[in-house]
């Protein structure tokens, strides 16, 4: 099996595939309600479709382990799609970049305590990956009437390792 | 001074001001990724106006304390508004029904650990009042081109109690 292994999850390393929604100086902000909060504005939700809407939704998510073996991943040709964790958490994010339709190879990301993702639409991506423990997670999506997933089925799954 | 005295959250009780985002076996859920996560949908971010699109954002929150002196309240005529804690965490919750273009009698809720909530479009509400410690919040609400924000400010103001 091909072996994968994962980076820490950073802004940069992950543009190509999406956004890091977290807390970050750098990341332009605006002091709100008089000063008493900073705001950061750090994804847009983008869907397509017909009926198309942004909905709200939690998970709670089972604990994988590493290494973690990858058989699929799958993408929302209609949306984005984020995944926050409500409690401090890490978890396994794993895309792959786009290969005349087909998923090319696949990469690993580390999200640590304080991080959360945004896929941007059309985005190849493994399932929700929790690690350590069972996890609860806000997910930001599309919903409407058209299918909007798509799945690929490796013919030989990779291995993320730890 | 008006005293206003904090209901615990309820789905039911908040109802006809927004929606709780909270794990609740209740409401219909789904298994999905065969099993290993537990999906359950919410809410659903409303946008309207022009270029109106739904954004990600965090907020980093000093926290207040109660009995909390309510000055004023604010309305997103344009946009749902849901605010999340990403670690377990107590906040306020302030709304007001409408009457008239105006707030009326504003009712306080007391948001527990693993609670968040969703503003419907339009609802007179406080601002942001963490308790207890500084509080991070993933914010889902709209971005577009019209001004998004009514204030209110009481003639006298309430005291929102423990």
């Amino acid at each position: 099996m091909t072996e994968i292994r994962p980076r820490n999850l950073t802004r940069e390393g992950f543009a190509p595939f999406g956004d890091v929604i977290e807390i970050d100086e750098v990341v332009a902000n605006q002091p709100i309600n008089g000063g008493s909060t900073q705001r950061f504005d750090l994804a847009t939700a983008t869907i397509s479709g017909t009926n198309a809407q942004v909905q709200i939704s939690m998970a709670r998510a089972k604990p994988f382990s590493l290494p973690y073996e990858l058989k699929m991943v799958e993408r929302h040709p209609h949306g984005s799609q984020a995944f926050v964790p409500v409690r401090p958490a890490r978890f396994l994010v794993v895309v792959a970049p786009d290969e005349n339709g087909k998923p090319g190879m696949p990469q690993a990301f580390l999200a640590g305590p304080g991080q959360g993702i945004n896929y941007h639409q059309g985005t190849w991506h493994g399932v929700l990956t929790a690690l350590d423990a069972e996890t609860d997670f806000i997910i930001v999506d599309r919903k409407g009437d058209e299918p909007n997933c798509d799945t690929v089925t490796f013919d030989t799954p990779f291995s993320v390792l730890a």
